[in-house]
């Protein structure tokens, strides 16, 4: 009469905000090698532009030799190249500031891994040639609308310095695991800024201006800076690569166990060479041990998988750390970075459990 | 060529654990006088057990003058009540205590509110009798497995002492907002006990026993007891009763916000009698008005609406709080009571917004 029911418990994004959406993954779910769209997080400024490639035209201009209007087809017949990589927002994990910051809560879930296709940013740019004088390349999206601070109009655009921009892995997208860009991805054409924060990877591309001058948009200079001080604007840094850091997925936060041997399990990335090594402490950071990395990564810019198996033997309270180390010797510090407006938290990881 | 996409953005529940599944409600979508099922929380010690009504029978055995089964048949053909209630999981809100406590880390949306209809356990405890030794009616359901601090299957199941059993708005239920119960929320039958938590709500019930002791399953003396130590099991206590809350569910919480008139909305609610006053504060708890509560209750077991029109003039960080007074003057405390399971926190609400 009475069975265990299987299958119908499905797995859904975390709302953080829905006008503009704002959803954020399970880190549960977050264990394969790639993220399905349903499960992508979502991380929005404005309402979603809605675009059909029927009539799309990519427009390059400014400061190049001949700008241009590049159509889908155009675009489709450049040589492709495919990146994995991992796309994480820089406000991922801002909800664990302490003290607490402004903005999207975000907990570790604002990130994601999967298959890019597109064609080179450099490869238009040489098709429409670039001006001597040229400095940056402005990205702008169909996304647009007020912010809280202004009450002028802006859509979402970004620069990238011209080093970044003609770099062969800086692709414009129109593929993500091979199906066209979900709409609430960026569709039909997405920047794909590998190794950089995705703020830089900006969405429904609208047109791309090559500018002689440093780009002073709002989503440049007011947000996605890092503003070390509460009280003023010194010292501040732009946000650009991602940090090292690593996530614990299971157990959960505050889980109960039983005793008995545990695979403690999670993932480790970072914007800047690969991950080398992850560490595993179970006593609050007295001891640490190494974890196993489970798959050797084929490319540059994919996250690790890592497991430890703990035996727990005694019954109590444990604070479970991670810390990964990249190679070029960067490490997860042991308390993070705090600024004001919360990007790139990369504090070693921390769970607390107990055992009974 | 780009214009804002509609009506895609669904709310969803927010994943605690998926074995048992344990989901809450985003606070911002608790916004209707009931809650439809797919954004019902979700909260369950153990996988979901799968019963067809076709060959269901309801036992009521024990120190009873006649055992009984009931067809459901015989149950439908008893004069039937509906009430409309809030169902509050008596963890709610736990992932607020500090310092922290094990468990699921429950923020304010596992609370929810509708429509159960079915009969007076009163109505079939008077068609089998109570023998005069009888003290509790003990209501099993048919989940069951293996808890983390014993080796031993356990069934969920509850008492009630019996003027509770006997309350004319104890019901049997069979249906939720005018449909058969959810198959996640207790189909066929559900206990539904007004003014307590609702982990005294027993889903799929199995069978009810009538006995003369007090109960002492893990889920009744273990589970569900407020412990005020951290180290000892001395001053405990049941936990029964609602405390009297409120949850602010507009702004958000750390939201920006531009100057000007706000609407600060929410819900409060209280397991006795009823909300009489709900006051706000936006200067961190030094003044206090009173919000405009903007549904009257028709029953005695419903959430009630507020709202708050604040005019946010000035640039700065506020931190808003609100506090429920009940009609038997129990008030929500400016600090939570603290206890080891975290269960029933009622602290005054809190959130801290920016305007800028």
């Amino acid at each position: 009469m009475s069975k265990p029911l299987h299958s119908s418990v499905k797995p859904s994004l975390i709302v953080r905000s829905l006008q503009p959406e704002n959803q954020e993954t399970p880190i549960q779910f977050i264990n394969g090698d790639t993220i399905d769209p349903n499960l992508f997080y979502r991380r929005n400024h404005f309402s979603y532009p809605l675009l059909t490639s029927s009539n799309y035209w990519l427009p390059i201009n400014g400061s190049v030799e001949i700008p241009r209007l590049f159509s889908m087809q155009e675009i489709l017949n450049i040589p492709s190249k495919m990146i994995k990589l991992v796309l994480e927002c820089s406000g991922d994990k801002r909800g664990l500031f302490e003290p607490k910051v402004f903005g999207e809560q975000w907990q570790k879930g604002a990130i994601s891994q999967g298959y890019w296709k597109g064609v080179p940013l450099r490869a238009l740019l040489e098709l429409t040639g670039i001006k001597k004088g040229a400095k940056e390349v402005v990205v702008e999206g169909f996304d647009y609308g007020k912010r809280t601070d202004s009450d002028q109009v802006y859509s979402f655009s970004r620069s990238l310095p011209l080093d970044k921009a003609l770099h062969p892995d800086t692709i414009i997208a129109y593929e993500y695991n091979n199906q066209p860009i979900p709409l609430k991805h960026g569709f039909p054409l997405r920047l794909i800024v590998p190794q950089w924060y995705a703020m830089a990877s900006v969405k429904w591309i609208k047109q791309i201006r090559v500018i002689e001058s440093e780009f002073q948009g709002p989503f440049q200079v007011i947000d996605y800076v890092y503003y070390p001080n509460r009280e003023n604007n010194i010292d501040t840094l732009p946000v650009t690569t991602i940090n090292v850091n690593s996530t614990i997925q299971k157990p959960l936060d505050r889980e109960v166990l039983t005793t008995g041997f545990h695979f403690i399990n999670g993932i480790a990335w970072t914007g800047n060479g690969v991950i080398i090594k992850v560490e595993v402490s179970t006593d609050g950071g007295k001891s640490w041990s190494d974890a196993k990395i489970t798959n050797q990564k084929k490319g540059n810019y994919e996250w690790i998988s890592w497991t430890f198996e703990w035996p727990a033997l005694e019954k109590g309270e444990y604070t479970i750390m991670t810390k990964a180390t990249d190679s070029f010797n960067r490490t997860q510090p042991a308390s993070p970075f705090w600024n004001r407006k919360g990007y790139g938290y990369n504090s070693v990881d921390k769970i607390k459990i107990k055992i009974e």
